[in-house]
């Protein structure tokens, strides 16, 4: 069970609960008012926790499970271990997440506006956001309803905050319009000026960045991410994006609906991502390109041309993947060639 | 008109006053003493608006802009819609920067020390400095007349800024010298000690880092970059060099003047980059190299070699960009003749 | 020497004491009595000073370097200049930090809890700690015997650190257990949920990140890094590790002991890296790996499959490194050849 030091079990739960919160089928020998107290993964999982296999490089940790009850795909069935209660369903994962969320709902948290808190009188507070010690709140800022704000936290003037969201311990937010149910890390940077000046031997001349950052609903930023805002135009994060740890994203960016980028990659000025685009981990988009909706970017990869919709590229630079592969295997073929 | 929660518009300007601010040429048939009130960027510009044209890729929405005025180069005077003044500039975007400056002044701050700020006795600032809550100074700190540092900002022992520098929130400085009308955005590391210590199975040996991190007058530091302090020699940043987030910057580096280090970019330790050396994003420097003045670095390169001054570089390894072109053409060529 | 403002030197130390502290042998004309009054650099170093040779490329400026006294290994004796005491060492930097560390010891601090820190009733915090103005410690946290947090350092409810950890300004620590003798550097985030969620077209579902961050004795994170916690299992930083800036770990990551992962790598969910493997600068490891043992990752690697013991790989994707060059070699051959 998760360290009760850190998290809270709710629960128990029955299968015939867990089976409505989820959408997975009980198999037809189990019995619905069974109950189970926890969630935990294959290996340490025992008879009272519900697990789930998602990835099938775990299929042996599967076989040898203890977990009582365990939410799979059909076809992995037949490797489940004799007397695991099995619960069905097309995306094992998504309904494993519906039942963690269960078991370990969000703590609610007492509200409060911390002492060494210092906030201009001309802010909005609701009374039930609880802002932590050292947050620092600039003038005309607005703040929605039930917000967390984390300790040493600064939110600079004119900056707006939907409701029930909540912005980790030490983030820095400026010039930004700030979406409801947004979860944001510790030591994100928001609102920033962009990277926009005029080279010259002379002296680069700085570009006034006069845009904002609007990030919409349900958008989670990872830890230490940082995010300029526009130049003229504004950096658009759209809603229920989901941003890693460590990523760059610069001025005029647009992010569509859903997109997802993984840690350290980076999105360059004034380039567009439709929705549900995936940038996987280090990977780059040069500027002013157009990634189209749910285009997959593979790890690694430096993108320096636009990208069709449903698209996936790899390399450096980015060619369609197969392709890539092709690359990567004529190239190890001829230098085995040459080694022999 | 850029949002006036977060920015204050100043002008208007005449033509005369814009050409005069910023060297641009007035087409003929324009009356000098028409004022235009605000910049826009071309899709956003109406005819009260000055707007610029630098990027071939805009040409279509420059061609149907509303811009009452747009500063551009020579060649592109042809494409202009009906009724739109020129300003003609070799320079389109240098110029506008001078425009939006003049447009978009920096906005002055009233001078206080906030009480929260955490200031030791020794420490020295000047009366017109603006010094935010939350704010740690330590002992035998020098602060420049005219400097704003960002709340949450820690600023350890020993520590000089020059005049007018602005440090953004929630930076962490240490064992370095700062110049004047430097720009330190939020949540920058400065002077940390580097990553040196002798490795060994029995357990790695820390090295004492002794050396500081000088940077120069006009520098620019992006969000969450790191900038480690010297082995013995310093870290040095000279002046007028540009660096954009989440930057990473080894003990003992040595960037000349007017550098330019994109996002994500990391040079490693003791490495020499001449005046005006450009690393595009994502790019790496090896530790020990010696990289030419003017050089440039494409995205995503990893340099393991000396690069000469002015020489362009690309690749992993990097080598000659049109090395590195022809490289990419045949991989690409032999991929497509095996798929056929 | 070292700036005074910054750096307190201790001695003078005589060859003997040298000696013995680096297990280097001296010389046997030298006389054992003459005593040295600092550490320098090659280029820097006069004669009351103590320096080292550890990187020919640095060879000529040994030869003409006025060090009084200098760490090298046998093979560079002949070239050293006149009248240099040479003190030899199989291992010549790792004798060099040993020395440095006698001249240079770690500042000691005088033990305060400032009165602007914000410490929850139920912490415990032994009275020999150093806690600077700004920090916020809730509740349940236990800080060890001789521990120093940095300025608006955050440390949430229930996470422990042992004793003489010494933790950055600016850091912001939760769910995690911290071991002694850690280093910590400014603007890290420990803790922090991992990025884990179920992808859906409906919106993508969070999963309830249910494990911690265990970081074993005398680990180094730098500055900015961000290491998530477990899914389920912890996330756990083997002794010894040495973390440069900027570096991403992810959840359910396990580190063995003394890895060593440069500045700007990644390594993703639930891979695990052997004891004393090396990540060079800006690599990455896919999730669901295993490095084996001391295996050495070339910087700008993208890992995607499992690393053998000992070995080392580099490129995108990985592959031995003998094969790496080969695959440089031939394409570079080629495009050449196209280029006649």
């Amino acid at each position: 069970m998760a360290d009760p030091r850190f998290y809270k079990l709710a629960g128990p739960f029955t299968l015939k609960e867990m089976s409505v919160l989820t959408g997975a089928i009980l198999s037809a020998d189990a019995d619905p008012k069974i109950s189970f107290k926890d969630v935990a993964p294959l290996s340490a999982a025992g008879p009272d926790d519900v697990s789930f296999l998602d990835n099938k490089k775990y299929i042996e940790e599967f076989r040898v499970s203890r977990a009582g009850a365990c939410i799979v795909e059909e076809g992995v069935v037949k490797n489940a271990p004799e007397g695991m209660i099995l619960l069905i369903s097309p995306t094992p994962y998504r309904a494993y997440a519906l039942a963690a969320q269960a078991f370990y709902p969000e703590p609610a948290f007492a509200p409060s506006i911390a002492t060494s808190a210092s906030i201009d009188d001309t802010a909005h507070i609701p009374e039930d956001c609880l802002i932590e010690p050292g947050v620092v709140i600039g003038a005309h800022v607005i703040i929605g309803t039930g917000c967390r704000v984390g300790a040493n936290t600064t939110i600079d003037e004119a900056v707006t905050i939907g409701d029930k969201t909540s912005i980790g311990a030490g983030t820095n937010l400026s010039h930004c319009h700030i979406g409801a149910r947004v979860l944001i890390h510790p030591g994100v940077c928001i609102g920033q000026r962009g990277f926009g000046f005029a080279m010259a031997a002379s002296g680069h001349i700085k570009v006034p960045q006069l845009g904002r950052v609007i990030v919409e609903d349900d958008v989670e930023i990872g830890a230490n991410s940082t995010i300029d805002r526009g130049s003229g135009p504004d950096t658009f994060i759209g809603a229920g994006s989901m941003i890693d740890n460590l990523v760059q994203i610069g001025h005029n960016v647009q992010l569509g609906r859903g997109c997802v980028i993984i840690a350290q990659s980076g999105v360059a000025g004034s380039s567009k991502l439709g929705n549900f685009a995936v940038l996987a981990a280090q990977s780059g988009i040069s500027g002013h390109l157009v990634i189209g909706e749910g285009a997959q970017i593979a790890g690694k990869t430096g993108v320096m041309r636009d990208v069709g919709p449903g698209e996936k590229v790899a390399g450096i630079p980015a060619v369609p993947i197969k392709e890539h592969f092709r690359q990567v295997a004529i190239l190890r073929r001829l230098a085995n060639k040459k080694a022999e």
